[in-house]
């Protein structure tokens, strides 16, 4: 099997991560080029390529000259949240197979130019959405496959994240959150929670996501850290940040289940994605690593909360031998050293590994138009105070008879 | 001080339960009437008075003979949730210091029916929601005054209770879930979640609610639940229930904060309030009994969350030194027995405690028509696919200027 000739486009801190991620996959993919606007992020790349390999990649400061050139196979997009789509679009059109990292979308007509884009072109696309590849969520998913859940009629998650001193640095670190920080209020980071339940719950696939309400808080967090010693950007003591604390979502889906998200980046909180699994014979709850199913475990043992919960914590671990998946058995150590625990390398050899089979990739470009558009469209229930607002069918109906189909084989 | 002279409406499961407590309580109270529709109960609940004074109460088929009752300082009502803003309204006008149990309104007019009756006749009443006097969230709102938590911009609350049995068993126990469950798709039981939230943002005392969003999820708990062996009334067997399995609400206050409320009784999990603050200093969660502070915990020491939360977990007992009230310090084991580990026999302490010093009562009208409004406004919101809909200001304006006032002293 001949190797991925890849490009990466975008080469911060998340390039750089999964530069490191790829170049150790060197049976599945050669990095041939790497491209940043900033002279010293591309050169630091491209150092560590030929450090690697003995040999330089091509460096461009301008993706349009990467998208032609003819050499690579495949174009990975870490850039800021902006340009994910707008360069994912110009990818497909330049042919080449288009991995999009995670973000939200700024409207939904550039969703269907993706979309519309894919369906002219049918360049393959994945967007690399990691969190369904992590440990706890294809768990979850296996149970849920298994039936272990019953008929599942809600999924939380979150994106429990305090990223206070990181969007305050932005103009430090060119790091591209704190614009969105200073002018948007929305869910303006969905894809690690909803992904793995949008899988979960076949959207897309016989079921898709018809409305959702979005409410966010005031926005307190931020601008105290602004205004205190631990603000690393001196210039941004007084700013103010259209950004609310707390951004809280519901989905009604066509099935009738509906999903809950909570953006969490803003106050002191440990780091939490909260997945939630709910139906009629059991849940899974990735924050405690607790499974529990009717007839397994005795729900009603107490009233005592945090007693309930010190006992059965962590109990997750029961169901691996029977339903966690080989690829997470048979991780190395040094495996969930390249990248979040371990779900990037296996995200990423899965799609050199597809690739290289010519199989469909399994988050396409309908779950990434989808999953993305909820960033536009909470931005505009919020501004409404909580209005449903609809959201697209970018199958135009396909959804009624496509099948499911997960991120691995269960 | 004399004993208040009270008399009890409504003797099933909750009005036994609170009858036990009361005559814990005898150096302040005295059971001089029950009341019930069904024989059984009313005189099960007599016997009991008389086993432990001596002495028969007077005892009542219909309230409305209760109330006309001259001997009467207090009256408790502890009947179906459809008839406690009615009975309260009545006791009002007869002039009964009114306790009333919690639930949630249907409409609201009887809300406002409620909050004009208590300005004509300015009877004392109190909705008693024990949850507002239960240890964790008494600690929570003492640190919440002491400023431990900064500015507090999100809480959370659920009322995470699996009563598909009771629910089911509705006609065999003659209980008033099950036709609510039937015919109506809310928030049905909002007070135990939001009670102890609406003090800390001091709801109608210098914030008020403005407007909610709720959505429900499909209903399939009750439903899978009535085919199986465990239903206790096979007459429900095909029975269909327009109650959904989750019903999430988001509130938005005056000052900016945003209060998510989940209601989620029919799909197997463990108790619990899930009871939350988010500040910009610290958080506080019940079901993990867990306080963390800026500065006193580091919150970014792992991504690996159930370790974090292994680690953290029952914390709070650190901060009970400081920060617990009091009446929890003081507890004995035999008090803790006396209803929902304690905070019954607390509140109703306190209950008669402030009526024998002629104080006001700490959950007024104005908390109890708002905090109640909220099933009936859920109700529209759900129908209408999660529109947001008006919390009404039952204090007319008041709330501006209204200080704000816990449930016990700081």
């Amino acid at each position: 099997m001949e190797k991925v000739r890849i490009g990466i486009v975008g080469l911060g801190q998340r390039g750089n991560g999964l530069l490191t991620t790829i170049l150790s996959l060197e049976e599945l993919a050669y990095v041939a080029a790497v491209c940043d606007v900033y002279a010293d992020r591309r050169e630091a790349a491209a150092e560590r390529v030929e450090k690697q390999y003995g040999k330089r990649p091509a460096v461009y400061e301008d993706y349009t000259d990467l998208l032609a050139d003819s050499s690579l196979d495949a174009v990975l997009i870490t850039a800021g949240w902006e340009e994910h789509i707008k360069i994912a679009i110009e990818s497909m059109r330049a042919g080449k197979i288009t991995a999009m990292e995670v973000g939200g979308a700024y409207n939904i007509e550039e969703c269907w130019e993706l979309v519309r884009t894919y369906e002219r072109t049918k360049t393959p696309i994945m967007m690399m959405e990691n969190c369904c590849y992590d440990r706890f969520e294809l768990l979850a998913t296996a149970m849920a496959r298994a039936g272990k859940f019953g008929e599942i009629v809600h999924c939380h998650g979150a994106y429990s994240h305090d990223l206070r001193d990181e969007i305050l640095g932005g103009n430090v670190n060119r790091h591209y959150r704190l614009n969105n920080y200073m002018r948007r209020n929305c869910e303006n980071y969905p894809t690690h929670e909803l992904g793995p339940i949008a899988k979960i719950l076949n959207i897309n696939r016989g079921n898709r996501m018809l409305s959702l309400v979005s409410v966010a808080s005031k926005g307190a967090g931020l601008k105290e850290f602004a205004k205190s010693d631990k603000n690393p950007d001196k210039s941004l003591v007084n700013a103010e940040f259209a950004q609310g604390d707390i951004v809280e979502t519901i989905i009604k889906c066509a099935g009738g289940e509906t999903i809950s998200l909570k953006l969490d980046t803003t106050l002191p909180k440990y780091y939490s994605r909260e997945f939630t699994v709910r139906g009629t014979k059991g849940l899974a709850n990735q924050e405690l690593n607790m499974v529990l199913l009717e007839g397994e475990q005795d729900f009603h043992e107490a009233f005592d909360t945090p007693v309930f919960v010190k006992k059965h914590l962590d109990n997750a671990k029961e169901y691996e031998k029977e339903f966690l998946h080989p690829i997470w058995k048979n991780i190395t150590p040094e495996e969930m050293e390249l990248g979040h625990g371990g779900m990037d390398y296996l995200m990423f050899r899965e799609f050199f590994r597809t690739i290289g089979r010519g199989d469909p990739l399994p988050i396409d470009v309908y779950d990434a138009a989808a999953w993305m558009s909820i960033s536009a469209l909470t931005e505009c229930s919020v501004a409404r105070g909580g209005a449903p607002v609809d959201i697209p069918d970018f199958t135009d109906g396909a959804w009624v008879k496509r099948k499911p189909k997960d991120v691995l084989e269960f």
